[in-house]
């Protein structure tokens, strides 16, 4: 049986040393201090520890199970739901207003890696429902905040995004679910839905659908989509759950992955449904969810790999298998543990490293999101907004070599599904798929993100970046050669590139689409590479400020030494890819596939 | 449902185009005439296309059941091996001795690409009990080969290959099953061995189970180590099933994939065993099966991406989502397909370059295989020995890469299993890890063949790629450009990994030892980047010579030139991690992981 450990020291590393936040002048950031921070995580640890990690082979196994029309989630997860409920870890960043705790974004962050990387099905049910409270409470009325949000924040009604249909899913201008008007305001929504994670289960007493839908006669296409509230149980005025809506689970499907969320095929029958904020501008709503589902798919990625990490390492402690080719290592036993061997430390090495990597990048993403909406800041807004299809889609590609590369430590023994280490890659793989696959995130990238408000966000990086190296420069000689070097050698490949789309994509976008997917990873490469070079000053500030734990800080720096080294050197054949173009890329006949 | 068409004329083309078998001075190439090939090919492709692949997923959903002590395979696995059997397709490259049909090892690789492509889990039945003929065959006594083979070879009797334990797989010298020496010249074979794929099955009359054991007073580890065959019922003197033996099934393993093959844990109490060849030397006779299983699984690996990727161009092409960036390609239709948008071409691309590279190397090994056999040819013996990781770790890992990829292609319907792309990319991840994982297949490469008789076979290959490129001069512009240089290049990043190795390797084993897979996939790439330079020119001759189907050439050449533009530039990140060495590999404690 796999376990799992909360790594806290990580998390408290890399939001106190690296982002500094109780100095940062953020809303909320000057309460979060060192004790406060490391007594929220070490509770969550609990619950992700003892509560979920134990769980999430048993939602694996059994799955969800539609009976009568009901949905039934596997054994202990209702118990499980009610505790994280009454802990009042779902409430942790929304309004108090509505009963939420008002902490930031990062801190609900931070926890949801820890119930995500323990159990990821299950923290999804929570995960949707938070998406929904976002739409509700960005566009809804008063009346419907009033309404709906506060059970949804305590997560005694949870909630689903309906977007998807059996013949479109990227391109929603397609969709045929229908919302006809009646005269008391509401709609009558017809249509059917695939693919609701979290579309129906027994934990919660309510399941708030937003589903989008078009009222017909409407603008043709995506300008004609429009985002409605459909419950699963009408709501009365006084708040109470009254009838039951039209709208029923037409089957769970069975799924490679999450067997424990329950994915559903949501059928609407001229369900009552009531419209959030102006007809026709569904979209906009919905991209509210969709750009922090986003990050959240982001995390799940390196949660999984962080997990599958853990179980990896303790598994090439423990197993004994040959010999040191250096010099035995046990000498009383009947042979060396795997982790002597050089290829399985350089497995090892690239997950720790990108696993570590990838919590600074999402952090440091979801305090860009609190500053932007904290302080209003236009430049974090546009930063996130540039960012959210890398982290999205680079942090689950890699999440899920990754968890595959733990899996493979245990030879074998990974590929029976005893010993958990297939789950973890089976369940990391829909993060690539959902929430927007990776190839229409390095599409958002390069097709639009790039470009947006004349390119300055980009730019902004970039600044970013060279504002690091002028100001570490003769740091170290080590630290240049480390660290400093690499990271603008990676910088000036991602440059080249996006001077490559410049040049060739006005003139023929596929020269520049050809090569998005490349570009998103390139970008990830760089991004990661930054956070490393940072980490590393932040760790080598700390020893020099005489902290106690130096073997902790020297191993960030050494870990961070194997990024710059042996995973950086990716950037130049992103690049030397995108270089090509799209020649031959685009060069056959589709009947020539 | 999934569908899989044999790619006859792909696979005509690697042989008479590519290796222009015919042509070849190897015993019984002279009889492989173009029409002979293709009437093999074409009557292969009726069982793996009408009666393999639509049992795949029947495969995957039941998988085998065992009760009261016997396995049941998924309904329709007898009558299909039946089938199978009697049309012949078990004894394709067997001594017709013993009833086989004589033909070449590369023809049996060819119609293997196709049943492992159509139904991977089915065709391990007849891949183990090849296996174990090879060994039986080659190290056997004339009455063990006159008993066992010929029903081996009609597969009415399959077999299998026991080498792991629950505490050992790589390390064999670990091994604690015991044969103990009986008076009649036979041994008792006790102990516990795991994952034996095809371990037992309803679908033949016997199991021929070779085992390795140690014969205690031996030597210590793996000099120690004797093989023995131990059937399931014993076999009496004239030939027809005696008495069960004490052999039995302690469970079948709950695995990620490959479900339509039993993978049993196996009891040994008791049993008698014969011993083949000599005592101790065990390890040989083995070595026997597993080079061979080795290029097997190799092709598994490929075969599985070719099967993904057919099936992920038809939803590319069906599939209406969103508009062609540079112009509206299906105006009367509600989207275009899928296939116009370049990143879902350069997925598409990756994996049709992939596999039919990998067909090449792969049907070029078994014919360096061929010529070392027919021809006691110890160049092409040495060749193959070194090339035999190479084909197994890099094939493998990229043949999971791009059935992944493949599945990627239908968004959330390669999640769901219904759509069968789950099941490609679970059964094919366990070519990465049996037969020895691809971490052992590395160090194998770099730890043992590069020097292997002086390092002689490795400059053996670079002499052939120089040769190549020395033969190809002036041959166009084109040709340079596309094929030649970047050939040129890729090749001096594989001398530049050795010259590393050399120079390192000796003063510090681990410095070699970290960049071994590395090495082992920057091989890959310039293996496969040499079969796409020579079929490039292949097609080009073709097309000189005035070949009716010029399209089909040109595709090869366009689909040549993708690999060596997008995927060859792998080899100079390759080498970049290669020589970093050990220092960022090896530098943490076992503790600090």
């Amino acid at each position: 049986m796999p376990s799992y450990t909360a790594p806290v020291k990580d998390q408290l590393f890399v939001l106190n040393d690296l982002l500094k936040i109780s100095e940062q002048d953020v809303p909320g950031y000057d309460e979060l201090d060192r004790d406060t921070l490391e007594a929220i995580l070490d509770e969550a640890a609990k619950i992700a520890e003892q509560v979920l990690a134990p769980l999430n082979a048993v939602g694996d196994t059994q799955g969800c199970v539609l009976e009568n029309g009901v949905v039934r989630t596997p054994e202990g997860f209702k118990a499980a739901f009610d505790q994280v409920r009454e802990g009042g870890w779902t409430a942790l960043d929304c309004d108090p207003d509505y009963g939420g705790q008002g902490l930031p974004y990062l801190v609900s962050t931070a926890v949801g890696e820890q119930f995500s990387a323990a159990n990821m099905a299950f923290n999804m049910y929570q995960g949707l429902t938070h998406g929904a409270y976002s739409a509700i409470h960005t566009h809804g009325t008063e009346a419907q905040k009033a309404l709906y949000l506060p059970k949804m924040v305590s997560c005694e009604w949870t909630g689903t995004m309906n977007l998807t249909e059996p013949h479109c899913g990227t391109d929603l201008g397609l969709m045929r679910t229908k919302a006809v008007p009646q005269d008391d305001g509401t709609y009558k929504v017809t249509g059917q839905k695939i693919f609701i994670s979290a579309g129906d289960h027994d934990m919660s007493e309510n399941v708030i659908h937003l589903v989008l839908a078009k009222i017909p006669g409407g603008p043709e296409g995506i300008k004609g989509v429009s985002l409605f509230i459909v419950p699963k149980f009408l709501v009365n005025e006084d708040g109470s759950v009254g009838e039951r809506n039209g709208v029923s689970v037409g089957k769970i499907e069975e799924k490679m992955g999450i067997h424990g969320n329950s994915t559903c095929v949501m059928n609407y029958d001229e369900a009552t449904g009531y419209l959030i904020g102006t007809e026709h501008k569904g979209m906009r709503a919905m991209f509210t969810m969709m750009n922090e589902a986003r990050i959240g798919v982001g995390l799940q990625g390196y949660a999984q790999a962080e997990v599958a990490y853990q179980n990896a390492v303790d598994y090439a402690k423990d197993r004994l298998q040959g010999r040191d080719v250096t010099g035995v290592k046990n000498p009383d036993g009947p042979a060396d543990p795997l982790i002597v061997h050089p290829d399985i430390r350089r497995n090892l090495m690239d997950q720790k490293s990108f696993v570590e990597g990838a919590r600074a990048f999402t952090y440091w993403g979801a305090a860009m999101i609190d500053r932007a909406h904290g302080c209003d800041d236009a430049a974090a807004d546009g930063l996130i907004s540039l960012m959210t299809p890398v982290i999205k889609g680079f942090l689950t590609d890699k999440g899920f070599e990754m968890a595959t590369a733990a899996q493979q430590v245990y030879g074998g023994h990974g590929y029976i599904e005893e010993w958990g280490m297939s789950q973890f890659a089976r369940d990391a793989r829909i993060a690539m798929i959902y929430e927007g696959a990776n190839g229409v995130q390095a599409l958002d990238l390069v097709g639009r993100k790039l470009a947006q408000d004349g390119g300055k966000h980009v730019m902004a990086f970039f600044a970013m970046v060279t504002d690091f190296i002028k100001e570490t420069k003769g740091r170290s000689d080590a630290f240049d050669k480390d660290f400093r070097e690499p990271l603008k050698a990676a910088s000036k490949d991602l440059q080249a590139a996006g001077m490559f789309f410049m040049q060739n994509g006005m003139k023929n976008p596929n020269a520049a689409l050809s090569g998005s997917y490349d570009f998103m990873h390139l970008f990830g490469h760089v991004c990661l590479g930054l956070m490393w070079a940072r980490m590393a000053v932040a760790a080598e500030d700390a020893l020099a400020a005489g902290a106690s734990d130096v073997a902790f800080y020297e191993t960030k720096i050494a870990t961070g030494r194997y990024y710059m080294a042996r995973q950086l050197p990716m950037t130049r054949t992103h690049l030397a890819r995108i270089e090509t173009g799209a020649d031959t890329v685009m060069a056959l006949d589709a009947e020539a596939f």
